[in-house]
């Protein structure tokens, strides 16, 4: 057996842990570029923590608050530009997988001239800014891997840089940042982290420690699934309270580190396009798929669906695809012309690559077809 | 909830994995120590393995082969020492717990000024050579803690260095290096990583990932001890075939990996009175004393006793304790005044402070006595 771990990220979790850790900051420099969306980081209070924080220990910043949804090449680049006029230091990425993804991409390119038709390549020089990060959805994980996903219009997908160079420093786990989240938005991100930790036990990658993560993780997510349904029936999201945020806070973490070790597999490769051409939510797509590829796991490796299923404490996919469609109600509509153009797509995958169960591309147009149809 | 969780090495683990990754001394410097004891490292391959896999890369390097059982302070002075006197740039500590815990610590004493009376004190520099480490026993974790722990004579027992600046950058973990052990240190080690896990599980420090990692540790050893009792029985040691030793390896760099962020409890506490004054094997202590602290923790806290004998597939604490009795034959004499000392000794350390089941000193005179008399 050859196996590898490494996820040297610190992580330091609970209320108020950016400001009672605020010493962190300081072996990272003398001046930080914040990266994060318009709007989040500033209302639900992480970004005037972090200067609260930044302040107490003498370190000045610079804010790069640019950052869109599936955020584009050319949006890091000029992160990277302003983080060079500026002498930055290190960087601090807020917010969801958005601002989180961008800011590690800012963090390397920052470091180092990488043209872009090598962005994607996983070939850098051993330079890299530090990044102290700060997530404020609970479902990426982008805090503890080595990813960060951009819109790469080119390939008309999302695409990974990969590298060790871009694990956090250090990640402040605060639950209190996500009290404002939207039923949906907690609901798609919760959906994202389960696919994460699901997809991580379906790698070829898979290890015995990371299937120990994954377990824990699909566990306290399903158990949070009840008040995911409760809260999307009374579309009241203070159904989710700061101790339930903190499950699945905590449960994305452990995710994060799972993927880390095992990277994602055919859902992420499939949602990618639901996401780039229907702009369909990240988790919501995954969601979307994830019951229909744990079907053809029941069919070709039965006792790893059973692993799966019963630590969703499940009987079967079917039942799981009914949460599913419960959870997220309405589907889009896709024709068959699209279905075969991102079946396409998805079969050239480095992710597909990374399946135990290796679907052909017709299962993932049958896969396609089952979701939408 | 406040919580954090670091663990930043990077783990490689496989068959002739140190030749194969050889690349990954590069950029830890020119000049490596290889720190060692006299004779282990040299007869299983893994000091020639490393020695060809630095000749590969073109990195010198200089042989500390002087460390002993339970390794003195003034040992890791020399060492220390010889890595100043050399310009050594990164060290290689190779073997069981004794060389990889001398390793680190000359790793740090070769990096900065320590006086020896501020040895323990967790306050220094921010400044220690790169560790490579390579584990020789499946027992420690070492490769993957913060922890060096040192015979010290001025307090009687064994103390730690914990920092994190001690984390080896990467561990290489070998099964084939497992074949020549012998039976009782094939068990004494693998009962110290039972140890470990069980501890980890009872810390006040214990986590959601601490516990999901402790758990499949726990049950990864527990499987193999029908082989160990066959094992002792024949008094034959290729009873443990490779993918024996591989699994005991396994299971060990995961309960590393659970001290890293529990540290350790009572059963530490006790046992390094045992090895201190009676020079019983560290492993063999702490199992001599496991089944008597599990009793204690069944009595007052049920849920979290059933949670642990549960993973080990055992139904009461007694049945444990039995099989400790099994393992471990004849034990050795301790007299009534050594079992007050010891439990004077043990009440003081840190160890005892870190127990969610926080025994008494009585607590602790009952424990040696129920477990030696």
């Amino acid at each position: 057996m050859n196996y590898k771990y490494f996820m040297p990220t610190r992580v330091v979790m609970g209320n108020d842990c950016i400001v009672n850790n605020s010493n962190l900051f300081q072996s990272l420099g003398k001046k930080a570029l914040i990266v994060t969306g318009t709007r989040s980081a500033k209302s639900n209070g992480s970004e005037s923590d972090v200067k609260k924080a930044l302040e107490a220990e003498g370190i000045e910043y610079v804010v790069f608050d640019k950052v869109m949804s599936n955020p584009t090449i050319s949006c890091v680049y000029e992160g990277a530009r302003i983080a060079k006029e500026n002498n930055i230091d290190f960087i601090i990425p807020i917010g969801g997988g958005s601002p989180m993804d961008a800011g590690k991409a800012i963090a390397l390119l920052a470091a180092q001239t990488i043209d872009e038709e090598n962005l994607f390549s996983g070939i850098y020089e051993d330079k890299v800014l530090p990044i102290a990060i700060v997530p404020t959805t609970a479902g990426t994980g982008s805090e503890v891997t080595q990813y960060a996903i951009l819109t790469n219009d080119k390939a008309e997908t999302k695409t990974s840089i990969a590298t060790d160079l871009i694990f956090p420093k250090v990640a402040f786990l605060d639950p209190k940042y996500m009290t404002q989240l939207g039923v949906e938005t907690t609901i798609n991100t919760a959906i994202d982290a389960l696919s994460h930790a699901v997809e991580g036990m379906l790698s070829v990658k898979a290890s015995t420690i990371s299937d120990a993560l994954a377990v824990e993780s699909i566990r306290m997510i399903m158990e949070v699934t009840p008040i995911m349904l409760e809260a999307l029936e009374s579309n009241n999201q203070s159904k989710f309270d700061l101790k339930t945020r903190e499950i699945l806070l905590h449960a994305s973490l452990i995710a994060g580190m799972v993927i880390a070790q095992t990277g994602t597999t055919a859902v992420h490769a499939m949602g990618y396009s639901l996401t780039y051409f229907k702009d369909i939510d990240h988790g919501r797509a995954n969601g979307l798929l994830l019951g229909d590829y744990l079907r053809l796991v029941e069919e070709q490796k039965p006792e790893l669906g059973k692993r799966i299923l019963n630590a969703m404490n499940m009987t079967g996919s079917k039942d799981f695809k009914d949460l599913m469609n419960k959870m997220f109600g309405k589907k889009e509509v896709i024709t068959l012309e699209e279905i075969s153009k991102f079946s396409g797509l998805a079969i050239q995958t480095r992710n597909i690559g990374n399946c135990i169960v290796k679907p052909t591309e017709e299962d993932i147009v049958q896969m396609f077809k089952d979701s939408f149809y």
